[in-house]
């Protein structure tokens, strides 16, 4: 049995994620190969030209043949439909410990039946409104939260692998159901995504083409909505419940405000705002992990 | 009549935006003595030890009666209450320039009767979730707009004096009507303050306590959450209709999304997203006007 770092891992799909964590492992030292496999080969070769990994291959089966590890990089559906192929070639050569990226749990888990015991379904939370290997940083999980969700199949040995190759990067990692995940993410993740599409949408209607007026504050509400629109369709089709109702609750506080703005009660709402600049203010710390920004623009 | 960089400007009220124009001014070789007035003597106190300001005086009458352009930085509600009688001095002295910096501009001007030719109604598109005369940048305006709604009343050559002081800060100035420059803040900067309020209560209720898995969608999402609670009270209330307006338009965009995810009709959310992301993308220069932010996370 190698040492942890001198395993072989193999990234399927070579993107944004993938990408920045072939280079922190890379950065960390990594004695291992690092290979490639996926649908196109100019990421491949463009991972490859980056030093993000040593090679590549378009055969599966010789890849998953070959790791130690295998890393799913895919978008969510994408995921959904290549892990059971990647778990039955598991199965059939080494029993290789395979985890994934995706930002959804439930489907993911649900994917893999009858369970396979060395798969440790995980989530960095960490990511970009730019996709793509060439987007790629080393730094990336640098003080962000890795989310695992191991279920009661998971090998204890496997989980320890794969948080010990997350903390590798710099990342914190947390343990917890994939239903609590998804329903936690489509709170802080998943439902601020769909709040930037719908401001957005409405400004890119709009008349005075209020966009060209913005600042900071519409910066920051926007970024966003830049994001893969692939990966975050299917992040809204497989997480769909958790969504909808947090979509839900975040009408309520919506409307809610509605009501004291249009009843003109300002002693409520400056309560509510001093109430919202403390939750924020409490969460600094864990939404700024690393540096002071210069967030002096809104 | 002195050259413009010689006048006597009197800041009425020393806080985070007027702080910032004051060290800009400086910065820009400002030659003129610069005043401070308001009604916390500690902040003027340090406006002073921070070399924002030459001095200060609590009485207004003698700030007005020496300045030769007077700034008034007060929260909108408190620039309504106080204009009427900064120009009552002003009429009677030796009839400054009026600006001031309030982020709603038409209840301004209506505040400002009968007219006045001197005053030419501003607001800086530049701000923070910080407030307070120590969170003074003097690069805060630089390469953001600064928009400027006089009158048909107003004298020419005082909205060219606020245009070039404006100007010195590296700022670029838009002039136009106050209704419109209501409606389009609205869409642009109130509606998504008002958006991050409702997305941390909802957070801050959720018994999951999702804000702790929070990554970089969220900082951004939720970072004017924080801002002064009663600088936005006191905009809710000015600006009520256009807000209210531009709250419902986006909660139509909320509904429509959230049924497109109901349906789970992928390739009409596919569309949207990509639609947003090019609306995004063709305001990044006006959005990020300076730096290449490392923008990496979300």
């Amino acid at each position: 049995m190698p040492h942890l770092n001198e395993k072989t891992v193999a990234f399927l799909g070579l993107g944004l994620i993938s990408g920045s964590l072939a280079g922190a492992l890379r950065a960390s030292g990594w004695r291992g190969e690092l290979l490639g496999w996926g649908p196109r080969q100019p990421s491949l070769e463009r991972g490859k030209a980056l030093g993000l990994i040593d090679r590549y291959s378009l055969d599966l089966e010789s890849v998953v043949a070959e790791a130690d590890m295998i890393v799913v990089g895919a978008p969510p559906q994408a995921t959904v439909e290549l892990l059971p192929e990647v778990i039955a070639l598991a199965r059939s050569s080494g029993e290789p410990i395979v985890t994934d990226l995706a930002s959804i749990k439930s489907v993911i888990v649900d994917a893999v039946q009858p369970a396979y015991n060395k798969f440790v379904p995980g989530h960095p939370i960490a990511g970009s409104e730019h996709s793509g290997v060439d987007a790629s940083v080393s730094t990336l999980f640098a003080g962000r939260e890795v989310i695992l969700t191991p279920t009661a199949e998971s090998d204890t040995d496997a989980v320890q692998s794969v948080q010990a190759v997350w903390e590798l990067t710099g990342a914190r990692v947390t343990l917890m159901p994939a239903d609590d995940h998804d329903a936690a993410l489509a709170a802080s993740s998943h439902v601020p995504h769909m709040m930037a599409y719908a401001l957005t949408a409405m400004l890119g209607d709009h008349a005075l083409a209020p966009m060209k007026h913005g600042g900071g504050a519409l910066r920051d509400m926007t970024r966003i909505a830049a994001s893969d629109p692939v990966m975050w369709r299917d992040i809204a089709l497989t997480n769909r419940e958790a969504i909808l109702e947090a979509m839900d609750a975040v009408a309520v506080e919506h409307e809610r405000l509605r009501r004291l703005i249009a009843e003109a009660d300002g002693d409520a709402m400056q309560q509510l705002f001093d109430r919202c600049r403390v939750i924020r203010r409490a969460h600094d710390d864990v939404l700024n992990p690393l540096l002071k920004r210069s967030e002096s623009e809104s």
